[in-house]
């Protein structure tokens, strides 16, 4: 029985046995064994599965229309890569996505499967390499150094939209709470303190325009992900292609992907440069750092309920304690933040990965693609997750936003235009020290009327500029008792 | 069919059907629900599993001891917890590893998992929590700030003895390799630039030690993670536990996971403090740092194979191109790099997660953990990788050794105590400029005799200290043509 | 003559002598006593003093055209900016440049030298805010959460311009080479293994696009850091200023500094957010990734003298021991080495500094100015010191490359398009075996004639995509011996 | 007159004009000339020059009593090593810290400041190193290579001391407050959100222990500092040096130093190795994370004065805003997070560079010791600063903290056993609906008698472990109404 359920395949290294059912081969088989380090393999990332079997199909395409590929050959290995990126076989891809030897492990992974099914789909055997062989053939004009950075751009392309989904779910919430709080007057705060008035809806609507700016942070860094380097092969001079397959790749690549790729005008640069990678992992942690300080703002905000700031309430999603009954906590905004300072560290393994780069190669590409597909996708399920089971949900305690807002010393500020900011500082500290209002403190030491009071400290004149009448005399005339010596 | 799939539960937000086959229960449903951010759940994590287990069959056995617990509620539990620690039901942990809420999800897993398969095997059914409750029983005197911490530092001492042991072997592999590299002659490099002679061996004895040294470094960190917080409760007060608990509970979890734990002095400092994980990360990050440095050295030491360094290569594991035929990568070599780039981002992330602990507790222990635990795993396959698929096959290239040494201006430096610094500068620049060696060079303008010259660089006399005789009197007389002026 | 030496000047604390001959008064006495950090004051920051000058002369000119600054005052305190832009009284600047405080220490700091100048040039004396106050004009519709970022940004848009000359320098520098070594063959190198031939003119030429298009990326990046808050005063919502005062303050800023700033479309979200600054810290990543890449090469391509790669040599600087005589090492580049190391680690710090920012405001901005303005004075006199103390002195060793090349194995990949790829393996295989060359045995195997190979290893053919007529037929039949079975 | 302002010295790559007046040399001259990078020179680290002073001081002791120096120049070496070991001179050491070259331009300085001065000393000019050398006889038995890491590791030395100064100062602070405060009952929060209730003695308390901790683990990781490869010269095999020397000049060097120096057993390895400075990089990380945590947290307590926490306040230090009269910010607090933030950095800088090092050394050091400086003074004055600027003056607000907890949900915690975590839950979430207080609802609801419940919430039973007298029975009856199905 063991001899049906083998094939011998040889590499340079010898022969090795290979399950008669594998599409793939003896170097998947190898790399199989030599990497058994994270238990997960790129049949998790399905992206870059489906943007390989582009690539390679592309690839085929190009060197079919050169006269390089039968159109027997490209048929078959076309209807495989097909497959694949409908979604199939995809269990074949079984290397750690953690591997040395710069993704050729991957790229060859890709090559037997689609060899293999392509075999099938002519009527031969798997294995049968003498009728379509998975570097002659379906690697044609092909290296992983150019394949794999192609099909990771691909993979990074398309985990970009989703964020930018995810992102946009995100915007709405935060745009539709900041129009629900429109009219909520708050104290702002500096620094932990108090400061000075604004709205509910104005600090929401901060949160709502921090990650819109970051979609369009995303939409620029990709750019830089569409210059490819497929063409390349080796090292960048494009030895063993035939000068017009690059262009006949790209144009391929596009109509299959639907994404607008470009050639990278210096093959040699692009194939050893992982400056794109690095500049997305930054964006990454530019968005991370933003929904980290987001999340760091809301758990501040609905601190409490009774010893905190209880300004807001987050919507409750689970009990919060094993012990403390009642008791419910923060748990999306902070699985927000682990989910950010995750990103901070995957952005350093990208940075350490780019600059162990050397010469004409960097090995390391694939730490970086997994470190970033994981930034990424949880960033994707961060924010998807944020919006739905949180901000979603919140709701804001007016009275307790009015209250402190009356209560507060930072009023005085809206007094320096009328007193000037010694004056102001003495009246806060009087109040301060008396455990009274500015108001009051004002009124007592007669330094404004009443009806001026009113209309310096009117809601709506405090959360935005405004004219202050004859005030120029003020600044002619020496504000006395400011001279101390 | 409906009815008899699900049964309901209840918590403070309302009753939710749970499916009734599952040892899990209402908390864990949601959590399930809340956390969809990573694909991968506790169930990944078997240690940690483990150790949840041996705190509760711990915690259960204390109470037990101090009357408050019965004995058929103590016996359930216990024999539930067995059977976790054995292995089973660990498909019923359920919840993401990245998670919200300090760990609580992954607490409240672990309580209803136990309760209902005590449940059960008191002839009761799932969900009857009016006879064992999972946080009134299973969960007494208990909190997950004190179990969460306590398990993650069990699971992190399992995994510290798998590291050690994978280091034992990398060791091993290191040592035999200087000792068969022993008599090879060789010279040194500091900067990339050719230096002074040592042996191939001494190389490989310097990886050796490092290895070693951070095998101690290991155990010096693991004190620090030995000192649990079991006791606690919410806050490290102790609220609700008896006053002998802590310590029974202690004696009870030495027992079960012949470990040597003991309780932290300042409870309440120990649950808000991630200080020992950020030091146990900061030790593997430093493994990391001598290993990507050895595995960059290797790199360069094996690189060529007609244009590089070529001084030893190593075993060929698979193809290293899928273009370039006969090309053989160091793809071990390199994948441990990755790891090792990996573990420093791992670490950012949990200094990050540590930093951002507020007051009483730290929020984000589910990330240290994940990042933690990814590290170690990657470091332990990292190291038995290394040691097997690279090490163990390395061969050395003694002819190249030789002969770059022989050719070296280096040796130069071992004229210094006969020739003076100046002399011996003046040699190496003239046998730089002719093409020539050292030893032609000195002879020809007789600035030692052959003789002389045999003996200044006889081969042992270059990879060690040496008494240099009555070379007094150099030091006593200006050097002839040393003042420049 | 104590008396003369000091003069009294107080704020909500108490009174406080403050030296009569300093411009600064006591808020910044007080920063100088509470901040003894680093030892290195904002005076070490001129381009920081000068923007912050700019700001406030803006500032004023747009309150006096709104009538809500007299001209005396204003001319005073233009003329005080004027004279620090043009490098007068920096070192009044003498707070630490770490500081708590969110900058405030600085603008105290600014506004109180200004003053007290400004106060002079009107016939008064220093402290004598009677005639003219520090807050109440200077500081006139201000607040140091928009003043500080404000300059920060002009600070760091004068960096960019500084870092940007620096790598055109290093650029052309890197082009000349690249036009220079043009002609030589070489063989290139993946994952440290010999590959394929390029040219070292393509080798240089690659560095040069890096840095070319790290400068495109720089001026991306400058784009974000243009956008200004300034009218925001202490929250964004501009409360203290006039409805027109951003507008005309900007104006006024644009005109003084030449440069093209604009106001944020979201003032309240621009006072809190540091994404721009993490951004174009971000992008400093990735420009010292490429250096230190291309530093790294250096340092392997000028290995040797005789043990290493020997193809290039760096121009002497020193020497490179004190103890190994005529040892020179590449002391430039591994300068700019550790100038990335510390960009690396700047960006951490930019990154936890802007995460860590609460509610209206980020607190950490001193450590985020700090860290960046270190990055951009590292790498612009990195840049520079790179092009002039090591490129434009390098030199080749054309024997050596043209040598490597010949015996290089690697040149079997421009046999897979006449051999194949298997075939080409085999030959590979058997010239390392025996230690010959693939020439050699390709001839002796009869798989090509002397002038086929002739042509297909054609130097020019090996650099470059290139048409390899009638080879369809080869992709139409089964290579002869691939089925392994 | 030009001809007496310079003197000629000469190297290997040639003559120059060095400033008659200073006692560095061509080599200085040089590095002073290629390293214009950072503007900050090694003669900001005093104790650095210190520590290579006692080195050379050491080396000549020891060549001396082995006969190989001869007793004259050892006097005048060590005469000129002892006058810099008092400060003298320190302005000669002009190279910039940020360095190429793994150290060897500092040690070449400090070589030619101590040849120049010995020779001075002598009677001779400097220049005259035909009577004195800097290498020859200064740098006798020495390289770079074992000088500056050891030098290193004693600046390091001194440094730990002065941190444990600072944090002892610091540690005393927190134990005094904790004392201070021993008496005052509040809520303990975990997540931000209440949780039970300890003492404002308790809270500082744990501050205390964490400084206490980390001054531990300082001291434990000094003792890997402590190990030095003085003896290693180039590369760790001790050539040009006598088989006595390395321990000869360890006695003399602890003797100099008055610390406990150990030399490392594997000199090769020691020589190549920077874990040790990784390690105690770690350390000084888990410092500031703590020192940083702590810093959040007081800020959090003392956010308001009316709107935030209010729970304690810190002392007023400056005025704390520009335009916001009144307001005082926690400056101090926020200074320490900056230092930390910086520490973070510095250590993946350091990380970098220690996994930067190649084969038989590491090239950078340098920017691992400038790193590591920076970390050490900037956390040793910011320790001293939060003690002193802000710990020591904190004060409490004892009726706010008492107010919250009274009307903290968070007791019904206490209440678990008693009537069990769902009756505890009810009671809350009623409590919370109501607004109303958990005392209020139990009696309501006559859970417990007016007795029962003093007893269970008396005050200094809330804040320890208890003993619950006959509670058994609640464990082993079913919780009424808990089957929820």
């Amino acid at each position: 029985m063991a001899a049906q359920k083998f094939r011998i395949e040889s590499d340079l290294l010898g022969e090795r046995e290979v399950p008669q059912d594998a599409y793939y081969g003896v170097h998947t088989l190898r790399a199989k064994e030599n990497f058994q380090i994270s238990g997960s393999t790129v049949s998790s990332y399905p992206e870059l599965i489906v943007a390989l079997a582009a690539v390679k199909q592309a690839a085929a395409e190009a060197n079919a229309e050169l006269g390089l590929l039968s159109p027997a050959l490209y048929d078959s290995i076309s209807a495989a890569c097909i497959e694949i990126r409908d979604g199939r076989l995809h269990d074949q891809f079984v290397v750690d996505i953690i591997q040395g030897g710069a993704g050729t492990s991957t790229n060859m992974n890709a090559n037997e499967v689609i060899c293999n099914r392509a075999l099938e789909l002519m009527g031969h055997q798997r294995g049968e390499y003498g009728f379509l062989h998975p570097n002659e053939h379906v690697n044609l004009a092909q290296s992983t150094n150019d394949v794999y950075p192609t099909a990771l751009r691909i993979a990074t392309l398309f985990a970009i939209e989703h964020l930018i989904e995810a992102m946009t779910i995100l915007h709405a919430a935060f745009a539709a709470k900041a129009l629900e709080f429109a009219g909520m007057l708050k104290l702002g705060r500096t620094q932990l303190q108090d400061a000075v008035p604004m709205t509910l809806g104005q600090e929401f609507s901060t949160y709502a325009v921090m990650v819109e700016e970051d979609m369009a942070r995303l939409g620029e860094a990709s750019v830089l992900i569409r210059e490819i380097n497929l063409g390349a092969t080796a090292i960048g001079t494009g030895i063993t292609a035939h000068p017009d397959y690059a262009q006949k790749a790209l144009v391929a690549l596009n109509r299959i992907t639907g994404l607008e790729l470009s050639t990278a005008p210096n093959l040699i640069e692009a194939t050893q440069d992982c400056g794109a990678f690095v500049q997305i992992s930054g964006v990454l942690k530019r968005i991370a750092v933003k929904l980290s300080k987001i999340c760091n703002d809301l758990r501040l905000l609905s601190s409490g309920p009774r010893a905190g700031f209880g300004e807001i309430n987050l919507p409750p999603m689970q009990a919060g304690s094993s012990i403390m009954p009642g008791k419910v906590n923060p748990v999306i905004p902070e699985v927000m933040n682990q989910i950010a300072f995750e990103v901070f560290g995957n952005d350093i393994t990208v940075t350490f990965a780019a600059e162990g780069g050397q010469l004409q190669l960097n090995a390391f590409e694939p730490i970086i693609a997994s470190s970033l597909f994981r930034s990424f996708k949880h960033l994707t399920n961060g924010c998807t997750t944020l919006a739905e089971r949180c901000i979603k949900g919140i709701t804001a305690n007016p009275e307790k936003l009015r209250e402190t807002l009356d209560r507060s010393l930072a009023l005085a500020t809206a007094l320096n235009p009328y007193i000037g900011y010694k004056n102001s500082t003495s009246v806060a500290a009087e109040a301060n020290a008396l455990g009274t209002t500015i108001r009051e403190v004002v009124l007592r030491r007669r330094l404004l009327t009443k009806a001026q009071l009113d209309e310096a400290l009117r809601p709506e004149a405090l959360i935005q500029p405004r004219v202050y009448a004859g005030l120029i005399s003020r600044a002619e005339s020496p504000v006395s008792g400011d001279i101390v010596q």
